[in-house]
């Protein structure tokens, strides 16, 4: 059961083109494009003839025609021709998802379309003072996009996971807080006077380090983590020697229920034009990326729900996300039993 | 739910000789063999003692031992020996189905056999007028048998599918009536003045062509297709520079629910002894057969029986078919149930 | 369903060290290392925060911490530190099994620890009288271990199954007697006068011989087979050419219901320090439960329930094996309820 009014990223932007790109999102099979004009495109990847997908046919203009008999489809989703003079049956239709681009994706809405507000889909950095850099990246991994959320609120694992990566080993008993509103929940985590990571000594910072993160949950599915990080122990007013802010933006579309897309991008304000900077960026964020994915399939092979878990302080984000979640998809239910 | 009385092609007959072939037919493991008079034989593979397969023991002769405890079989199914002097119990025996070899393959009868009547295994080509030369294909198909059948009785398929081998991108908008018997149903399909398709134009014909294509399927999984080409526009009476006449025949035996042989020949009337165009037929019939497979493969993988499929004038005579072979099941299952 | 209160093998003794060593058994998640002192320990493999396994984790002394959020656990199971300051919860802890090593392999109780008796774990060869030489070996097969019981109590499979490896094709029509105790099956079985078999050529013997096999079945997974081979027909009291004895040890571990851990020795008592000699063993055994591999993941793919198998007299060991099972699982399954 997924929360279907709500925008979700569907690709990247760069991954969508003129191509036939098919993606399945919440369990449906999606087939993304752009038109001529360069607007993304997302149809329900079925033909309403025989079912085949749309992905094995061709673009035709704005079109796109099924590989199989040669049905015709708008981007409406209305099919406009049938092969053979055949009347076009009521019906003969598709569904066309409201899509929506915003700085490196192209965002997706499932649900009712009427509900859909462009205005509603997020931007992290464009509208951000100051200039940023954004690498963003791609990864499936085999496990409920709900694990991922777990992992990106309980930052504890980060020491562990990925010591020789993005991690520090010193990145223990943080300062944290948690606030949430309506559809959110944010933790607000400080260590101090740790020793810096491999990607912060690469940074140029080898001394210790005070690190702020604001982990931002906003249902269903991104998780936006802001990440200051400082020289250590330096009075307020005083020059430090390393001053830098990360944003590493995390959303976890579902695949189906047990398995996620998981895309992201780490955006900084520093090294705004070192390509070498970035492609060291890009190779480290898989690398970690990679790390968490073995841990997660392996945790989504190994769980028994039948059996209980352990619940500790570590969780609070997790869990107050996962109940804010599970509120608004029974509302969103109770809405639709209502209609019906 | 498979039709069991009937007969159904279980192999290309080159492919049984005197080593032991496993193929499941129907949902049910089938071991083929040929004894010392070459004659073929079909017996369940699972032997009776402990259901290993038997496939995987010897032929002694005219039997078949198992390869785990030594059980040995006569080609009537009958255990007639046990290593270690065990007694043979009753009921030691495996299912012997009915074969019948003609032309290129071996048929295999899965219901009462009291009621397989080898007369009713169908000859196309051997005794028709003329000389023909057969050139018969293999190829497992994930997909239904229903799905090729659908395939086979909707050639507006071919323009798209198989632009690039045995189609013209020219071959719409036919002249096409239906008519049906007890267990057929027949289309005949006829399009004026195309371009001919790369096969045609390998013939010899760099000319416009008329093409009637008769497609006959018989319950429950035969299409024969009945091609005849020749020259466009060419008045009664009148020499042709291009006539020629192909029968397309096509056994789509179910391996399972959601899978399945394809057997077929490419029968012509014309270059018989010439083996480099046997060749190229054989390698073409392949390379489209593949495309087809593609096609229904994706098909089968995203078809939802939860989701309506828009039916159009071109599903006339697959909408017929299933509706027959419904009829023919349910028929069955009646007479089975009375019976029991 | 299995027998939980039993002593099952988890693995050779070689296999289990400072690493991390995961295995399913009885299809639960197993994770097995020696503490620093040597001793073994098997704990549940399965975080109780969030049912990360354990053995992607690391070691710390006698202790594994999990790799995932860094839960810290004893050999007891018992959580002992949880990062990040955080209390350690009450029922924080993982399932510790007993283990006991004993020749080869390293045991495992996986039902009420309150009933693990270390002394009834078996000895096959260290306790008996003259000196013995062990060449254990290992196999993962995709059968129930059911399977593999029954193939090792009807050996008769033996002059089919491996004819070429540890079989002969005169061992048939042996003597055969069963009899049996409160958890185990024994039967004794003598061929005389037959052919030497590939190994017992190797061992010098090209002459006929004499073998007598006990086979004794300990419920629910041990299979210990007792082997004297003798030069055929030699008087009482007279000197011989050939007088050996092989035991075959055998313990099939559930992995999950339809797969299984094939552990195995071949100990013999002669050419005892003949490396060359064990090299040999060790390859004739793995090619010979290749054999047997082959044969039972075929049958067990084939195997049908719904399906009748005709039982003989060679299958008397093996059905008496599964009565005896049934009852012991039965006793056990009463006892848990009475006691819930």
């Amino acid at each position: 059961m997924f929360l279907r009014n709500a925008w979700y990223v569907a690709a990247e932007g760069r991954e969508v083109g003129r191509t036939l790109l098919h993606r399945r999102l919440l369990d449906e099979p999606v087939l993304l494009y752009r038109g001529e004009d360069g607007a993304p495109v997302a149809l329900a990847d079925r033909c309403c003839h025989r079912h085949a997908p749309l992905s094995k046919g061709l673009l035709e203009g704005d079109r796109v025609r099924c590989g199989y008999h040669g049905f015709l489809y708008e981007p409406s989703g209305v099919c406009v021709e049938i092969p053979d003079r055949d009347r076009i049956p009521p019906g003969a239709r598709v569904r066309s998802y409201p899509v929506c681009e915003r700085e490196d994706w192209i965002w997706i809405w499932m649900g009712d379309p009427a509900r859909a507000d462009a205005s509603l889909v997020p931007t992290y950095y464009t509208n951000r003072p100051g200039r940023w850099k954004s690498v963003p990246g791609y990864l499936p991994v085999a496990s409920s996009y709900l694990l991922l959320v777990d992992n990106l609120l309980d930052l504890s694992h980060v020491s562990f996971v990925h010591a020789n990566t993005i991690g520090s080993r010193d990145d223990k008993n943080p300062e944290l807080v948690w606030d949430r509103g309506d559809r959110w929940v944010r933790g607000t985590r400080t260590v101090r006077g740790m020793a810096p990571s491999p990607r912060q000594m690469q940074d140029g910072a080898d001394f210790p380090i005070d690190q702020t993160k604001i982990m931002t949950y906003t249902a269903p599915a991104d998780v936006f983590i802001d990440i200051w990080t400082r020289e250590a122990s330096v009075p307020a007013g005083q020059a430090m020697r390393h001053d830098t802010t990360q944003l590493i933006l995390d959303f976890l579309t579902p695949e189906t229920a047990t398995t996620a897309h998981y895309f992201w991008s780490n955006v900084r304000n520093y090294k705004l034009d070192d390509d070498a900077y970035s492609t060291y960026v890009d190779r480290l964020m898989v690398r970690a990326f990679e790390e968490d994915r073995a841990m997660l399939e392996a945790q989504q092979a190994n769980s028994d729900p039948r059996l209980p878990m352990i619940d500790v302080v570590g969780d609070s984000g997790s869990l107050q996300a996962r109940r804010l979640l599970d509120r608004l998809i029974a509302e969103e239910q109770r809405l639709a039993s209502a209609a019906a």
